[in-house]
């Protein structure tokens, strides 16, 4: 953790490059200060179908989900949520600059009974956060 | 919100039109006096991967999660669910009557505290419900 | 029910199989007392972009989550989950020899109030557990 995993309408690909896109979101989960680096896992899913709002064919989307670990208080993860927002916002500024976009986060909080991971990386950063 | 997510095997696609049960299951949430039309993402993702049940080659699922936001009575978001499934049982009338199909649907709700959006599209539409 | 949803990095097909961890997987949930065999799903998906941890070209990452219906103790999802992830360690016992891979699981328990299945498959099987 954390984990941000991202679905976009094939459509997104021809007025964003999305690779950059999460390259952005990935800059600013290592620069927090609350996640570890070792955790951080962007992956993004292109939609085989895709119908948004009232089903325009320009109608395009962009959804985040962010699962973290248990233990942070909900004024933390709504400042983290808050930034990393702010980086999606920029960088597709001009997707929402045109009424056929929608854009939307969420975190999720997973279960540390219920959770089990296994990352080598770790050992490698010296980071440690 | 609503979101409805929907991952299905690849051979899915010899047996129906996916598109077409997107389409329909957007229909029908249109239609619904509960949920925004502006929130609205109907997507589909086929899997890379896909094991069934006992594993037979022929096997194929349908499952869908609609994610919801909070607020709504569980008789609300059952009702919804019912009308939702009858969709989606409707279109896969077919792979349903025979012996190597599955079906689900499955709610969320959000966390309001921790969910972000900005949907320019909600502005576009008149029916602002 | 039981849904195991895998996510993964595309460099992941250089260095595993990744049908056959699938069937791994699927085998001991197959084994598994816990869970009935009509209700498993087993799918996994191929990330559009994917960045992990520091970012290193080379830094792959499973991600499993695991959705099962309620009424089962923590202790017995704890067993079944440390059962399935010791599957997915053997199986990626190569990536995890390296400092360049993630694994993780999550279990998530869902509300059976908010579900809905229609599951010919489960018929056909004898095994009916």
């Amino acid at each position: 953790m954390p984990h941000l995993h991202i679905e976009y309408s094939a459509n997104l690909e021809a007025i964003t490059d999305v690779g950059a896109l999460c390259q952005a979101l990935h800059g600013r989960m290592v620069d927090s200060r609350v996640f570890p680096t070792a955790g951080i896992r962007v992956r993004a899913f292109k939609a085989n179908h895709a119908i948004v709002a009232d089903g325009l064919l320009e109608n395009a989307f962009v959804a985040m989900t962010l699962s973290v670990g248990a233990g942070r208080t909900v004024e933390t993860l709504r400042a983290e949520g808050d930034a990393l927002f702010a980086v999606a916002q920029n960088h597709l500024a001009g997707p929402l600059s045109k009424p056929h976009f929608a854009l939307s986060l969420e975190i999720r909080v997973s279960d540390p009974e219920l959770s089990w991971k296994d990352t080598p990386i770790h050992a490698r950063l010296s980071k440690g956060k």
